[in-house]
């Protein structure tokens, strides 16, 4: 039978499926990525490029199934929120696999010197943003607003392990400014992987909107105002 | 009478509008802090700050306005493709604003320290990143897909510009390690606005979709890859 006499649930079931495959390659795509920096292998690098494509695919096909789902079965409320969170979160999946292209491209430039360091908290980091990723679409799989909501607080462990590893880096750098490009190299990944966790947090936010049928996005959000400094009128 | 006794135009004229109000908050707080970094003024970094949550209200509400569009009004074809480009232009328009939020963050740790340089570049850049956002929004609300495709073209002029900035700022560092604090945080800058306009280039690319009903998203980034070194295997 086509497409279009499947069973309206069996087309959301195909649905979070594509999104659950999206999903994992997302998260062996960072893992990859931090592997390839850590064990110094060029080779694993260029494997995270190559592995881009697959989920660009993804990410197209999980948009054209949303778009047919809105458009020939006019779903309301619960379905209509699942259905526009599986667009945004299929967004948010394809933008951390860009951040793992990004760490992959920034591996290439690392590897062509000398190690700087033994790395220890970039694979640590990048092992707290997967496990966000991966909870992330769990909770949104098993609609569970708990889960979601605890992997939006994590968010702020990998911001202060990421802000630890910059301040670590300066250090390397004024110390020898012949360490300076590796580091630069080595606080972008940072960056990435901490923005790898952001996204993480957006995914938990929709599925926390699409369970409750209320945004919480932005109260988290100012919550990270909270600790900025040389603002004197802002409340620290 | 109620708001859902409003037409359907009137309803998708006001979502337009919404998008618009966003799209030039967005725009005008790149302008504001960069502005702050080039002039070394605090007072605007902080404005910037103060000035975030209005967009993200904003992104709230457009999100809402475009759900209950997608429940109540079950619109088909160019409609349903008008509003679920809203809602994703929403929020690229609130990770912009995010975005300036973080040059903002950056800044007021810049301004801790002497002038390192007269910025030029950096406000070139941010110029770009804003007419970017500027025309992306124009394209949607004309529909205007050559305009949208000449937006996601001009990515490529603000990756390079950024590339130059981040070699000089390194040169700046390697000669002088007093430098670095500085320069990092200028590199970061520099990084921001390149993730503007590559919110930009989304948006364009969700408006190419709009328009013409397929997807170009990933062929342009594909292209992205046409630069890269390290991978023996990829065709250069």
């Amino acid at each position: 039978m086509s497409k279009a006499d499947r069973p309206f649930d069996e087309e959301l079931k195909d649905l979070k499926e594509k999104l659950l495959e999206m999903a994992s390659r997302a998260e062996e795509q960072i893992g990859l990525a931090v592997r390839s920096l850590r064990e110094r292998q060029q080779a694993l690098a260029c494997e995270v490029l190559d592995r881009e494509e697959a989920i660009n695919r993804l990410d197209i096909e999980i948009d054209e199934m949303a778009m047919r789902l809105l458009a020939l079965r006019q779903p309301m409320a619960a379905d209509l929120r699942f259905i526009t969170a599986a667009m945004k979160i299929s967004s948010d999946l394809e933008r951390i696999g860009d951040l793992a292209v990004n760490i992959a491209e920034r591996t290439l430039e690392i590897l062509k010197y000398p190690q700087l360091k033994p790395l220890i908290d970039i694979p640590r980091m990048a092992e707290m943003a997967q496990a966000m990723v991966r909870d992330a679409l769990n909770s949104f799989i098993s609609g569970d607003a708990n889960l979601a909501r605890n992997v939006c607080e994590r968010d702020d462990d990998v911001d202060k392990l990421n802000q630890q590893i910059f301040r670590e880096l300066l250090t390397y750098m004024m110390e020898d400014p012949e360490t300076i490009t590796r580091a630069v190299d080595l606080i972008l990944v940072g960056r990435h992987l901490e923005r790898i966790a952001d996204h993480a947090t957006n995914i938990g936010e929709d599925v926390i909107y699409m369970v409750k049928g209320k945004t919480i996005k932005h109260h988290i959000e100012e919550g990270r105002f909270s600790g900025l400094k040389g603002c004197p009128d802002k409340p620290e």
